[in-house]
């Protein structure tokens, strides 16, 4: 007699949840940061931010879930599991970009809150200590750094960086992080070395299964960043005597190095990519010739030699205009994210439940950094995507068809449900 | 018998000036606004301007003269002429643009109020009422306006323009000025009507004088400027997961524009000039691809026609790059400036002043505004250059020889004293 219980093969169920309330939440959560004229700004420690963190805490405790803020502001909800052990989490961030989508991060924090209420309401107690979690912040749009949230659970924050880091108007993160009652000096309270897995629902911010007219991935690499200040100095004149011949416009020589960095991009051929996001001048006065032009240079790839090879030629570029120019320039490195292989095991765990919804995943690379890329250092980190409608990102018209968010959230509930109720270990 | 008293031929004696006071106070005044990396910041209304403002009208207290400060902020000293009738006028602005230097603007400040007093001093009540003014406002540093002193004198502010311009934080001119103790519903009342002559003595802020080994310049054409706001749109967009070839990359095309605007200018030869002295994106994240930049664009020429032919060029040139690119652009025109003809009376004063010093001056033409340009158009206006060392302006090393300040001033008050004291009308 041959019995159907091959742990490997099995065919999991998946998990049924409330998609009414899921998508009814998401368009909640999106009202937190809202501008009238389009796009959601949910900055670091701003109202719109602590708006949207209470109501995520709202839902965490209407499920019946222990909630807890940590000491850098992430909110938890935890069901403890009958064994105990190392915890399964899955979540995501609440933070946006300025003019950000209804998704990027939201999606994750949502499905993750709906998942474990789902699950806890059809199964009841898990084996595993089973937990959502709302990230504080992933993207960097206020203080000059990101992945804070993330980094504080995994101990990657760096030495004084709360007192060291301002935002656009000189406000330190650590007075950011009184404003809203939390003390810097405990920041490394956040610390968690008690998870086992992380699994983080995303959106793909590309165009690769939407064009592909595919509904699941399951992300394998997150690609490294490289972050790059570029500094231009050559002379202020005056706008009306100086001749054009006598002129050591910096702006001009940063104008060429711009268009220079997404040449360097194009020529290494994808997945490169490179990014000039920001750029400033000084005086910055309409009627004086620039003597300083700064930008940044964000730079990417897969592959760590091919990114250290897109770097360099960046920076050799650089050199090149202002040499021809006769201009100085400095090229800083801000930051360098090395790419991350995220956890095979809990990949796996996503493959079997996208297998249970008839849809076999793609193998994805995320172009796009995120918390599962930090906190694979902690934990064994997984992630999943659903489609970018137009592969349309950080901006206020983002979205993904309501079926694949739907699809997207019960593929993470049966993965959750896999993890936490079925596989101790 | 021939009588030496042909008016026309007769030769002018240079005027005697206390050079020691003018080259200390030139050094008091360089100290206000004064940062400790270098460079001199005084923006209207701000505590560095009401230092100078009130250094200024001590020195015009001290040589006896009548001292008000007028509806915008400009301060004058005055003396009674014998005879009454149209006041003979000598000056320049207080304020800098950022980190300028020490002379432009404040040279004619201090100039003013050395020739005033000297002539005084030496030639006790004039017949013409004669004065010294140090103008609150011409560089355009804080507010989104410029010429603001000379233009209220001229009867030349816009409806509404105190309470519509704001500065970079948002304050408004109004509200600036309410904290320096004005009334901005009263600014109209800073308008003369009654100015017969004014006299302006400023650096070059360019080459030609310097480099010709040349000392004294009389400014026949204020250069006409255009100013241009350039938008561009394009689609904002993830910077890890946007690939090169989808990007609608606002920044690539300012960039190419900034470039173009240059190549115009140099192609239109001298003495066009044309300058991007700001620019900016949206939404400004290093992990962003700009949907949004823009910048200005200041062009000038002396010649009318062809100011207009380097702006529709300009133009062109933008769209040319915006259609290549895929992308939307709006060419706004902030101001337009015509060029202006200064007085041929005065100007021979001046010339005749020179003549007295034993330099034939320079005939030239300004590529700079300046106050003068606006008062023309209340006043007979004419202005004498001195050298600008290397034509360096706008910045803090801006310098010029100590004897070149001095002689500067002395054919200024020799000029002064033909208008005030000998040629009533």
């Amino acid at each position: 007699m041959v019995h159907a219980q091959n742990v490997r093969v099995r065919t999991t169920e998946l998990v049924a949840i409330d998609e009414r309330r899921l998508l009814r939440r998401l368009n909640e959560l999106s009202q937190r940061g809202a501008a009238p004229e389009g796009g959601i700004t949910r900055l670091l420690y701003t109202p719109a931010w602590v708006s949207a963190m209470e109501l995520a805490s709202g839902w965490m405790k209407d499920a019946g879930l222990l909630v807890r803020r940590d000491a850098v502001g992430n909110v938890w909800g935890r069901v403890e599991g009958s064994r105990g052990g190392r915890a399964i989490v899955s979540g995501s961030h609440v933070d946006t970009v300025r003019c950000g989508g209804a998704l990027d991060g939201a999606l994750g924090v949502v499905a993750a809150v709906e998942a474990v209420t789902s699950l806890v309401a059809a199964f009841g107690r898990p084996t595993r200590i089973l937990e959502c979690v709302a990230i504080c912040e992933e993207e960097g749009s206020r203080f000059a750094t990101n992945l804070w949230g993330a980094r504080a659970i995994a101990d990657r924050l760096e030495p004084d960086e709360a007192a060291r880091v301002r935002d656009g108007d000189g406000v330190t993160l650590a007075e950011a992080m009184r404003g809203v009652g939390l003390d810097p000096a405990r920041a490394a309270q956040a610390v968690r070395r008690d998870i086992d897995a992380f699994v983080e629902l995303h959106v793909e911010q590309g165009p690769v299964l939407d064009e592909r007219g595919e509904r699941l991935g399951v992300v394998r690499v997150v690609a490294g960043t490289a972050h790059l200040e570029v500094t231009v100095r050559g002379e202020p004149d005056h706008a009306g005597a100086a001749a054009m011949e006598r002129r050591h416009d910096a702006l001009l020589g940063a104008s060429a190095m711009v268009l220079a960095v997404a040449e360097a991009a194009r020529e290494a051929g994808p997945p490169a990519v490179a990014t000039v996001g920001t750029i400033s001048v000084e005086p910055s006065q309409v009627n004086v010739v620039p003597g300083l032009a700064r930008f940044t240079v964000d730079a990417r790839h897969s592959e760590e030699r091919a990114r250290a090879e897109l770097v360099a030629e960046i920076t050799r570029r650089c050199k090149v205009v202002a040499r021809e120019r006769d201009l100085a320039v400095e090229v800083r490195a801000l930051r360098d994210r090395p790419a991350v292989t995220l956890s095979e095991r809990v990949g796996d765990v996503l493959r079997r439940a996208c297998l249970a919804a008839g849809v076999t995943p793609r193998d994805m690379t995320s172009g796009a950094g995120h918390d599962a890329q930090i906190l694979s250092v902690a934990a064994s980190a997984a992630m999943l995507f659903v489609p970018s409608i137009g592969g349309r990102s950080h901006r206020g018209d983002e979205a993904t068809a309501a079926e694949d968010v739907v699809l997207g959230t019960r593929v993470l509930a049966t993965a959750l449900r896999e993890l936490a109720y079925e596989a101790p270990r």
